[in-house]
């Protein structure tokens, strides 16, 4: 069975999460949007009459399935490809986890969108370096602070216990993304969260992974993206 | 077995969807937090250095089992209590629709605080005269409308298909959460879902809806919560 993928071609975005878990587990799929009318064959989809239309990419489909949120499709493929436990207990601990980095992935993108998603970033750069600001102040040591006392509580191998996890993947996402949006910011914030940069290495290490980044497939990031280099707003 | 939630206890918030979930069950379940020393208790839980921690409330613990993020609580109670099918594929679908209304949960809170949590509603009224002008040309449409072409691709009676769900549930609460907020602007909005204002009405009548909602348990919306009637921002 081969997945059907869709998101933006153009970034990593949230399908970023999605795309690591399948090249870790080894999957079979196509990123269809990046395919000749891609784009064109997932609007068709959202704009659907009948089934389950998602309200935006990413989405899956898997035979009939179609499975939109992408901490919905994580929680589908995690415990079908050993990246979450099978017992229902540990599946919605996983899930849970997930649900605070899909937070925290809003709360970066609203850095630089403070004043909503429908206007460009040049119409509200005031705002942005004020969200910013507490961003970095606020946000970014209690997000990563959570996720850094648990990876120290469960041993420092895995932030959900003893065993690899999409939201695994997933820290390894927001550590490049940090560091590739705020270069400075990040550098000097990398100390508090040492045990997150080590799993952050060891995830880059992982075989399928690391050839995955190495990969055509890897979108390089990029300022229509979730995490955008702004120098302004790097501090 | 009495469910055990726990939330801050002078707000609806996101508690509210849990609330109305396990009302409309009829499940046997305490407000943690509006107990004495509730709050002493849930903050202790969520600094606990094993087993598994919330990042925020709500979280609902069950026997030993400590389950947050609202709409993660909801997929575990769903199918527990009629809420929600029993089969995968429909578990997946209503839990996908939730994450969405969780979406615009979030955006909402934004018109009132776009430039951070952490800051005063007082410290970014501009911005909020912004964020909220965007939030209703653009997201509500858009959001509403998405959930408006849904009930109507269902036949009219519930979000997801046939049956209730818990996301018609938080339907109701987005509703009169908006209407309470926006009072205005949402009075000249609302003839452009008149499905879901329909549902709403339907859901208030149930009985044990209908109960929660005169009883002390429902808390009066108010100014520290999720929807906050600022008048200047009503258009």
């Amino acid at each position: 069975m081969t997945y059907e993928l869709y998101y933006w071609p153009e970034i990593q975005g949230r399908g970023e999460y999605v795309r690591l878990a399948l090249e870790e587990a080894g999957a079979a799929y196509v990123d269809v949007a990046r395919g000749p009318r891609g784009t064109h064959v997932m609007m068709k989809m959202m704009d659907a009459h009948k089934g389950t239309p998602p309200f935006a990419p990413p989405f899956l489909k898997t035979g009939k399935l179609v499975i939109g949120q992408t901490a919905n499709i994580l929680l589908y493929l995690g415990s079908r490809h050993g990246l979450a436990p099978k017992s229902e207990a540990g599946r919605l601990w996983v899930h849970q986890l997930q649900l605070t980095v899909a937070d925290f992935v809003l709360e970066i993108h609203d850095t630089h969108h403070p004043l909503g998603p429908s206007l460009y970033y040049e119409d509200q750069k005031p705002a942005a370096k004020k969200r910013t600001a507490e961003f970095w102040s606020e946000r970014v040591p209690k997000y990563l602070g959570y996720f850094e006392q648990l990876l120290t509580d469960h041993g420092g191998a895995y932030i959900a216990g003893r065993r690899l996890t999409y939201v695994d993947l997933s820290l390894f996402q927001i550590v490049d993304g940090l560091r590739y949006a705020f270069p400075k910011r990040m550098k000097a914030f990398e100390e508090k969260i040492a045990g997150i940069v080590g799993l952050r290495d060891r995830i880059a290490a992982r075989p399928n992974i690391k050839a995955y980044l190495a990969s055509e497939r890897r979108i390089p990031f990029n300022e229509q993206g979730i995490f955008r280099r702004y120098l302004e707003l790097d501090g």
